[in-house]
C-alpha cells in the first residue's frame, strides 16, 4: 500500500528562503506569519493528510461512489467521517475571508496545504477544491445578499460547491450550450438542461450543495455573449440561512471513468430548478473565468501533488527492491542482490521527477504569492505586476504541471516493473488519477492557446516583458555568484530561445493565425522550462550561500538536484524553439479527410 | 464505441515498395508471394480482425477473466468462439514450420497480420502471441521427440503456450529464482514453486496449455548459470499425442491489473508438477532468450498497434466533433462550429502519431524481414548481417515503440477531451492496455541497458557499424534525389549525433560503467529516431519518385507525413545526445537515502 509524507521541509524552504515571506509582514494576513506559525500549520496539515486522508485513497479508488435509486450518492467508506474532521479543523477556510468566517491566511499558505491534501487523496480533495472555486465566483460577482447567504456555510465547509459548464455536445466551446434559464417572474429563474462531467455534483458529505451553472436566458444571443451564471442550490435556502425545499436538480448518473473514482463525477439534470442570477445577465462567462483561473492553478497543483506522492513511493521501492547488481560491482555484497536504486536509469526517472517536484513546488507557491500580491500589494503598480505575472503563467502551470505529473507518475509506476501494473501497489491508480488533470478546466491544448492567443498579447505584452525581465535579473544575480556560472549560462540560453520564439511569433502569427496554434504547445513548454529554471536558479544560489556558511544536507541535495535540472531538463528548450519556428505548414498540409 | 480499419494500403506500400519483397522470390516461403497473394492475406486478416475481434475488445476489458473455485479460468464473452475461428482459419500458423503443419510464410507476412490482430484486440492477441514464443523456444532447443509431440497442436493453435519466468521477488534478476525441479528418476522432473504475472496462464480457449518454465535443478549454481528450462503441460501428453492426466500446475489467482483485462494474467502454482527438460541443463536462460527476443519484437508491435487504433479513433472524432472555430475564420460556416481537426494543436497530436505509426510499421516489417533473412539469406554473410541488425534493433523497437505507443494513445485520448476519460468511448482502455508493453519482456530500462551494455559491443561493434553504414548509404542515395535534400541533411545531423554519442560512450563507459547506464535511455531514443529516419527517408524518396510519375494521393500524403517527421520529430536527437554526454554524475551524486 502506498504511503505519503508531506514535504514540509521543502515547503518551508520555499516559503522562508525562496519567497522570503517575512518581507510581506506589512500586508493583511501576512503579519502574524512567523516561521513558527507557518511550520505548525504545515505540520498539522501534514499529520491530517498523512494519517486521515491518505489511508482512504486506495479504497476510494476501489469502491468509488454509488448512486442510489433516489438519486442520492454515497462517497467511499471513510470519506464522510474524514470530511467532518476536515471541516471541524477548519482546513477549507484557511484563506477564506474573515468576514465570512474564514481564517484570512494568504493564498500562498493554503496552496502549500492543498498540495498535501491532493497528494494524500486527490479524489477527496476535489470536494473542498470545487467549493473554493464556487466561493471565488460568488465573492467576485455575487450581490452582498448572496455573499451573506451562501458564503459563510461554504467557507466553513458545511456546504460544498460545483461548477456546471459542460454539456455533452459542448466543452471548450460554451457558446453552444443549451441549458435554458426562464425568468420565473419573482426575480429567480427556472433552469432546464443536462450538464455532464460535474465533479462533486452529488454526494453525502455536506448539508447542501451550491451549484454554479451556466445557462442561457431566452432572448440572449446564441453565442458566448448570451451566457449567464446562476446559483442553483441543491436545497433552497431560506432568508435566515436555513434549508428549505429540495430543488429540481438531481444526479442522473455517475460517469464510469479511468480514475478519481472517489469523486462523484455526475450527469446533473436540471428540471425547472430554481436558480438565481449571479452577476450581470449575459456576462456569465466572465464570472466563470474568475472561478476557472483559480481552478486552473489548483489543477496544476494536482500534477505536482501526484508526481510527488508517486515519486516518494517509487523511491522507497527502489531503495528496497533487491534485483541485479550495480554496473560497477556489488553495492550490497552481503545481500542476494543490490537495491535497484544503484542503477543510473532508475535514478534518471527519480531525479527527473525530483527536479520537477521541487521546481514546481517553488513555482506553484511563487504563483500563489502573486495571487495574494495582486490583491494586497501596497501600490497599484505592484498589484498590476503580480496580476500580469500570474495571468501569464496560469495556463503554463496548469498544462506543464499536469503533463509532467502524468509522465512522472508513469515513470514512478515503471520503477515497480510488473508490480506497478497490478492494483495492489497502488501505483497504477496514481497514473489513472493524474490523467484527468490534463483534460479538465480546459484541456492542455486549450491552455496553450490561451497562452499564445491571449496572454502573450494582453496589454501589449506587458506581462511577458515583466516575466522576461525578472528571469534576466535572476540570471544577472546568479552570474555574480561565482559558483553557479554554468547554470546561469544555461538559463540564459533558454531565455534566448524564449525570446527568439516570441519574436518569431510576433513576426508570423498576425499574417497566419495558424502559426500561433501550431506554436502553442511547444511555446508553452519553452516558457514552462524557463519559469522552472528561474526558480531553480534562485534555489541554487540560495543553496550555494547556505553551503558557504557550513555543510547542510538539505542544501547540498538541493544543489545536486538543481544541477540535474540545468543539465538534463533545461536543454530541451532548443527543440521547443525549433518546433515553434517550423510554423504551421507541416501540421496543416494534410487534408482533413486524409487523417 | 471504437472502430478499427486495418491499414492494408500502408502495409502493402511497405512490403511492395519499401522492402521490395519481390527481390527475395528465390528464398523459401517467398516464392509464391505475389502482390496479389499478399493482398488477399492482408485483406482476409483485416476482415477477421475488424469484424470478429475488434467488437470483443471493449467487453473483454469490462468483463475480464474469471477464475472459478476449481481453479479454471473463463475468458470474456465471445473470446472462445473467436479463438475457434482463429484456429480454423489457420491464423496462428501463418509462419509456422510446414513440417509441423504451419503455412511456412515469411515472418514479415505474419508480422503484418499481427499488427492488425493486436490493434483489434490486444488482450486476445496475447493468447496466440505467447504460443508463438513457446513454439520458438521448443523449435530452437527442444529434442526431435519434443518437437514432434508438442509442435503440431501448438502450431495449429489447438494448444497454447506460456512463458514462466517471474517470481514475486525476481523479475529482471532471474538468478534469484526459487522454483525447484527435482529429478523424478524417469528422466522427467517434479517442479515446485510459484510464478507470477503469467500471461494466458490458464483459460478456456485451448485443449491444453504448454508451460515453459524456468527452474533450478538441485545442485545447480545459485545464479543465472543454474537455471534450466522445462516443458510443463497442463495435461500430460501421451506418446501418441493424446491427453493424459491433469498435471500438478494450476492458477492460484488472476492478477487485478490496470489493463489487458481480457487476458488472464495468472499466479501459477507448481506443486510437484511433471516437467521435461528442454535443451541442456543449466542453459535455460539462453533458451528463454530465444523466446524473449521474438517476444520483444511482438511487444514492440503492441506499441505500434495500439497507437494506430487509438489514432484512427481520435482522427475520426476530430473530423466530426464540432467545437469552436478555426483560428483563421470559420471552416464550416454553415454549422454551429468547426470540427476540431481545424486546430493545429489537435493536428500536432495526430500528425505526431501518424509519423510514428507509418515509420514504425516500416521499421517493424523491416525488422521482421531481417528475422527471415537471418535464417534464409543465401550467404552466411547476408545471414550474419541480418542477424546483427535485428539483434541490435530488437531492444530499440521494443522500448521505443511501446513508449511512443503509450504517449500516442494518451494524445489520442486527449483529442476527446473529457469524453476520453470516461469508459464509453473506449479511449482510456487503449492507454491502460498500452501501458503494460513498457514493462513486460524486460522493462524499457532493461532494453536500454541491453542495447548499450550488450548489443553495441557485440562482435566488436559489427552490428552498429553495419547499421550506420546502411543509414549513411540511404542518405547518399537521397542526396542524389534533388527534391529531398533537406530531409537527407536532417538525417545526416541525427546520424552525426548518434556517432558522437557512440564515441562518447566508447571513450567513457569503460572507465566508469555507470556512464553506460546513465546514457542508456537517451542513447536508445537517439538510435530509434535514426532508425525511424532511415525508413522515412527511404519512404520519402519512394513517394517523390511515385509523384514524379503522376499525382497519387497516397504518395502525396506520405510525403507530407515524412516532412512532418523530419521537421518535428527528428531534431530531438540533439537533446538525447546532450544527455548521453552529460554522463553519470548528475544521476549518481545524490545519496540513496536522500531519495
Amino acid at each position: 500500500m502506498p504511503t505519503y509524507k508531506a514535504p514540509v521541509r521543502d515547503t518551508r524552504f520555499v516559503l522562508e528562503e525562496v519567497l522570503e515571506l517575512g518581507r510581506y509582514a506589512a500586508l493583511p494576513g501576512f503579519g502574524d506569519l512567523t516561521p513558527e506559525l507557518v511550520n505548525s500549520i504545515l505540520e498539522e496539515g501534514a499529520r491530517f493528510t498523512e494519517e486521515v486522508l491518505q489511508p482512504l485513497n486506495q479504497t476510494g479508488d476501489r469502491v468509488g461512489c454509488t448512486r442510489h435509486a433516489d438519486h442520492t450518492v454515497s462517497t467511499p467508506p471513510g470519506f464522510k467521517q474524514a470530511y467532518q474532521q476536515f471541516v471541524e479543523a477548519g482546513w477549507g477556510g484557511l484563506s477564506g475571508d474573515p468576514a465570512y468566517g474564514g481564517q484570512g491566511l494568504p493564498h500562498v499558505i493554503s496552496t502549500a496545504f492543498e498540495e498535501y491534501l491532493i497528494a494524500s487523496n486527490m479524489a477527496f480533495s476535489m470536494y473542498p477544491g470545487l467549493t473554493l472555486g464556487a466561493i471565488a465566483a460568488i465573492t467576485a460577482v455575487g450581490s452582498e445578499d448572496q455573499k451573506a447567504l451562501y458564503l459563510p456555510p461554504m467557507v466553513a465547509g458545511r456546504w460544498t460547491g460545483t461548477m456546471n459548464l459542460t454539456e455533452s455536445h459542448c466543452g471548450t466551446d460554451l457558446g453552444l450550450l443549451r441549458t435554458r434559464a426562464e425568468p420565473a417572474g419573482d426575480g429567480s429563474y427556472r433552469l432546464t438542461g443536462t450538464k455532464i462531467f460535474i465533479s462533486a455534483g452529488e454526494h453525502d458529505l455536506a448539508e447542501n450543495i451550491i451549484h454554479l451553472v451556466l445557462a442561457r436566458i431566452p432572448g440572449s444571443p446564441e453565442s458566448v455573449k448570451g451566457i449567464s451564471l446562476f446559483i442553483v442550490p441543491k436545497f433552497l435556502v431560506n432568508a435566515d440561512g436555513s434549508l428549505g425545499a429540495r430543488n429540481g436538480v438531481s444526479c442522473g448518473a455517475i460517469e464510469e471513468k479511468m480514475g478519481i473514482h472517489g469523486n462523484a463525477t455526475c450527469v446533473m439534470n436540471y428540471e425547472g430548478a430554481t436558480g438565481y442570477l449571479v452577476g450581470e445577465r449575459d456576462k456569465g462567462l466572465r464570472a466563470m473565468f474568475i472561478m476557472m483561473n483559480a481552478a486552473r492553478l489548483g489543477v496544476g497543483l494536482q500534477g505536482l501533488a501526484i508526481s510527488e506522492v508517486a515519486t516518494q513511493n517509487a523511491a522507497a521501492y527502489a531503495r528496497e527492491r533487491l534485483q541485479g547488481r550495480a554496473l560497477g560491482g556489488p553495492k550490497n555484497p552481503g545481500g542476494p542482490a543490490d537495491p535497484i536504486i544503484v542503477h543510473p536509469d532508475v535514478r534518471r526517472m527519480l531525479m527527473t521527477a525530483r527536479a520537477f517536484n521541487e521546481g514546481a513546488r517553488a513555482l506553484a507557491l511563487w504563483g500563489a504569492l502573486q495571487v495574494d500580491l495582486a490583491h494586497l500589494a501596497p501600490t497599484p503598480e505592484a498589484r498590476q505586476d503580480a496580476d500580469d505575472l500570474i495571468g501569464l503563467l496560469t495556463p503554463v502551470i496548469k498544462a506543464w504541471f499536469t503533463d509532467q505529473g502524468y509522465l512522472n507518475a508513469t515513470n514512478a509506476q515503471q520503477c515497480f516493473g510488473g508490480h506497478g501494473y497490478v492494483r495492489d501497489w497502488g501505483m497504477e491508480q496514481f497514473v489513472r488519477d493524474a490523467r484527468i488533470a490534463m483534460v479538465y478546466e480546459g484541456t492542455n491544448g486549450v491552455q496553450a492557446l490561451d497562452l499564445v492567443g491571449r496572454k502573450l498579447a494582453a496589454n501589449g505584452g506587458r506581462g511577458l516583458r515583466l516575466f522576461m525581465r525578472e528571469v534576466g535579473a535572476g540570471i544577472e544575480d546568479a552570474r555574480k555568484n561565482a559558483t553557479t556560472p554554468q547554470a546561469a549560462e544555461t538559463l540564459g540560453c533558454a531565455l534566448a530561445d524564449l525570446q527568439a520564439a516570441t519574436n518569431w511569433l510576433m513576426r508570423n502569427a498576425m499574417t497566419r493565425p495558424e502559426h500561433a496554434g501550431a506554436a502553442s504547445t511547444p511555446y508553452l513548454c519553452l516558457m514552462a522550462l524557463v519559469a522552472m529554471g528561474h526558480l531553480w536558479l534562485r534555489m541554487l544560489v540560495l543553496a550555494e550561500h547556505a553551503l558557504a556558511q557550513g555543510e547542510s544536507e538539505f542544501h547540498a541535495n538541493k544543489r545536486i538536484t538543481a544541477h540535474y535540472f540545468f543539465r538534463h531538463a533545461l536543454p530541451e528548450t532548443a527543440v521547443h524553439r525549433a518546433r515553434v519556428e517550423v510554423g504551421a505548414e507541416p501540421l496543416m498540409a494534410l487534408a482533413a479527410e486524409a487523417f
